[in-house]
């Protein structure tokens, strides 16, 4: 869905590439060798209490920026043009799909309701709170001229929080609640915020009634529907094909990109049916970790594991490098400061007369104000709803003490490439940011990007040690001992979540034989382990169905497969 | 260098995504689809005697051409304009590094000398018969202008192997001898031709003297030296940073994104220096295997040696998927056959007045006498250099027999996308193929390119079983026996080339200590050895350096380390 918002982008990438096809490997070079500094220099601040690996590619694309102004003289900053396609089509599939795949199943299932709530209502009623506080306060700046269209994709801009930013602040094993709180509300809130945005560009604005409303929610329902089924089935596909031919006979290279291939299937396929491709191959993600993993030979099982991570941390690692990069275009700075929207035969009479940053006090006011809005936005939804949500529970261990619901609160208050992405498709519809409102709009929440990363990524780490003071502990002892490294820490031939399913049946249920009555997600996920063990585990595998022998190789369960 | 080639391709891909954002998603899940169900079928027909992996993309590729063509009732046959770029960029180096990666290092460095005198000065034999031979055979026909340049570029084109096929064809574990000097010979040949077929467009043709041909030589000595001392520094590079830091401590996914990306910075790193990528690559992989691969946690190592192989397994597909697609352009064969060349305005008007494949009668014959030519240029080098290469063996089994000579002929006779890619540069240059003399070339290749891979490639694997009937037999019992799946036969831990190092070590030294002594390469081998134990492993680590216990973790050698 989000794709079929797509600009022109491209088409400027595509010129940009073919006037200097030497550039283009320049850029290349650099960028791959900016990637690997990344890494190192991440791995060398692992230990820090305040920086995470996004904020050092961050950090060091806003520094190549810089520099890259120097040597060109203020011409560019950037080596390639912010493209929302490179974005959708290559950079966003890999991070999500890891997520699905390596989400601990259970705990996300559990709180399916919280996060549904948090994820839907949430970024409705932020959405209704930044738009309501963008019209009040920016009607009466000098910014240009912003139609109501304008105020409620703010709204829809400012409510989309940065999904990849949570997974690399939070840690699942140390804090699995508020991961899959947090997360999973990020992945419902992309839905939400595309469909919300969709609909702004689509439906009638002027006049709002009960009708269109209804049928904004069913459009709602019927993409969160969609999405997930064929997330679900594309993942059940693969499952099948595998389990049935047993590719990992021949070979194990064809399971894994059998694998691969599949999961970008779904979500390209998502877009183009316009559902939502991040929900579709989330799930994709989660079946094919309940099923294909369990299907695939054991040197598959540890490549997969190991290389969707690898290949969701260096889309991650390129995604935030990239934003850093794009943060000191100077063609959107010129425009902000110059007075009025201008042409795009002027800007070259402009080029070399003006001064960067020339009214920085403006849109250095709008980014406060509009942070201040994310703020306000996000507390109004995160501290009722949790109050909702508690009122359901009835253990004490799975309410949201305060504590976490101002982590969740945090953590989640982070603005990425989505938002950025949606703010050039709403302000820069030809390309160009020819209205000095919409180039304000563009440099605004480029700077609430920037500070929202790095400066409330930056308070985090310690935000959380002083919150949760127990799981930092564990989180430091951890990663300062350098004879336990945190990979050998769980045997290799176990998923996490394997292990986990194993501690839920043997150890949780006799505890939780009570609960299981009283609690209808118990219930729920009860019957679904029946169902899942007499129709779905015979058809698509996985582990139920053929006894899990850590250490055991794929070639004992033969006869049970062929 | 093959980039510093590269023309407008890129170009007309981004026109031709940016005009229709929506079509280029339905390309995505076209070829994406396309490429699942090759992996599919590819499983299918495994134990096929004929088919091979290429041989079905390829005709994949030709039918949804065929289909694409149905569709749009002749305007077009390919989903993706070929372009060099997406070839030399995205594809091509996974492949390459892959093979350097998994090769056997000691079968390749024992055949190092003859490697090189098939790869530099075959190549070098076939380019001339080839040039020679087209002088010949097309100046009395009718094929538009073409002068010495272009007929010298025909022999470059054609000279140049195609390595990922010749991949897919042998087998490392079956034919070590034929395979490390097949595809040893198609890395070197890569270089050489693209060092001629430079040559042949920077250098005064009409005045060759011995300056020129020195100039020549030492620019090929040059390349080769620089490409791989490139590749070596890129891989010590990466295992020193590797070692030194211990990234492993932290998080195995950066050690196999630091790998992935040194290798591929090593490889753009030598296009932006106009050396041969793929010979950089080649040997970074090679040296990546020996000490990258033994610094790194044992996750990582099952994951980077299953994921450098599907990647490159998926290029690969993708790869012949795209040449198969691309064979049917109808652009291209409407310019062959219109009589004279025709202006870009003036396509338009014959358009539909033109039926597919008017002319064929020509085309075809250029493509045979082509096809003659490539037979009679391999035929030409192989069999007197294997007969020279014998005369300096002194041990009866290190010779190249008649029927291992014929094998190697055969081997290397297809013809791949480094073919295609060349032909468009050269036949190509605006873009369009305005003249009559240029399309026909450009079909031709396409057509050698296509009846190479399909039947010399189907008729490879019945060849072998006739020629080497010992080998072919282990093979089919290998593959019709699903009780021993082919990843099974060797423990998961070891990488192929450590285990035949470790024979090399025991079993094969005390017989053949005599021999040590008589045979130079021996001899290198031996000092090679010392100083690798004494110099390099202390300080970029590898498996002699810490004990290789199989199965042990990489914690038991961590006081070894830190």
């Amino acid at each position: 869905m989000a794709l079929g918002l797509v600009t022109q982008h491209l088409a400027r990438l595509g010129t940009l590439s073919a006037t200097s096809d030497h550039a283009s490997v320049v850029s290349i070079n650099i960028f791959v060798a900016l990637l690997c500094g990344c890494i190192v220099i991440g791995h060398l601040l692992e230990e820090s209490r305040w920086i995470n690996e996004s904020i050092t590619a961050l950090v060091i694309g806003v520094c190549t920026g810089a520099v890259i102004l120097l040597t060109t003289k203020g011409k560019s900053s950037h080596i390639f043009v912010f493209s929302e396609d490179l974005f959708f089509i290559y950079l966003l599939p890999p991070i999500i799909f890891n997520a699905g795949f390596q989400v601990k199943k259970k705990q996300f299932f559990r709180n399916f309701m919280t996060i549904m709530l948090f994820g839907a209502i949430g970024t409705l009623i932020s959405f209704f709170t930044i738009s309501l506080g963008a019209v009040a306060l920016f009607r009466k700046m000098d910014i240009g001229s912003l139609d109501i269209g304008d105020f409620l994709a703010i709204g829809a801009i400012f409510s989309a929080t940065d999904s990849v930013c949570t997974l690399q602040i939070l840690n699942q094993d140390e804090t699995p609640l508020l991961y899959s709180l947090v997360f999973g509300e990020g992945v419902v809130n992309d839905a939400t915020s595309v469909v919300l945005f969709n609909a702004i560009q689509n439906f009638d604005l002027v006049h709002i009634d009960a009708i269109i409303i209804l049928k904004f929610l069913a459009n709602f329902g019927y993409l969160f529907l969609t999405s997930t089924l064929l997330g679900a089935f594309g993942g059940l596909l693969s499952a099948y094909i595998i389990k049935k031919l047993y590719i990992g006979r021949h070979s194990t290279d064809r399971e894994v990109a059998l694998m691969m291939l599949m999961a970008y299937l779904t979500y390209m396929l998502a877009e183009l049916l316009d559902l939502s491709g991040i929900l579709t191959v989330f799930f994709c993600g989660i079946v094919m970790s309940h099923y294909t993993w369990h299907n695939v030979t054991e040197g598959s099982r540890i490549t997969t594991k190991h290389a969707f991570a690898t290949l969701s941390f260096i889309a991650e690692t390129f995604l935030f490098l990239y934003v850093g990069m794009d943060a000191l275009d100077i063609e959107k700075w010129r425009f902000v400061s110059s007075r009025y929207g201008l042409e795009k035969g002027s800007i070259a009479l402009h080029k070399h007369s003006c001064v960067f940053f020339c009214s920085p006090g403006k849109s250095v006011q709008i980014s406060l104000i509009l942070l201040g809005l994310v703020l306000v936005g996000r507390a109004a939804f995160v501290f009722p709803l949790s109050f909702l949500s508690n009122l359901t529970k009835k253990s004490p261990d799975d309410r949201i003490v305060l504590k976490q619901q101002v982590t969740i609160w945090w953590a989640g208050l982070m603005r990425g490439a989505v938002s950025i992405a949606l703010a050039y498709n709403q302000f820069a519809r030809s390309g160009h940011t020819q209205l000095r409102g919409n180039a304000i709009m563009i440099t605004s929440t480029i700077s609430v990007v920037l500070f929202s990363t790095v400066v409330f990524g930056l308070m985090t780490k310690p935000l959380l040690s002083f919150l949760l003071p127990h799981n930092a502990k564990h989180f430091s002892s951890m990663s300062s001992d350098p004879s336990t490294p945190k990979s050998l820490l769980l045997p290799l031939m176990e998923n996490g979540q394997a292990s986990e399913d194993e501690i839920g049946e043997h150890v949780a249920r006799p505890s939780n034989l009570r609960l299981l009555l009283t609690k209808p997600t118990h219930t729920v996920h009860h019957h679904w382990r029946k169902f899942d063990n007499a129709f779905m585990r015979p058809v698509f595998g996985g582990r139920g169905f053929v006894p899990f022998v850590p250490g055991s190789s794929s070639a004992q369960s033969l006869h049970g497969w062929s």
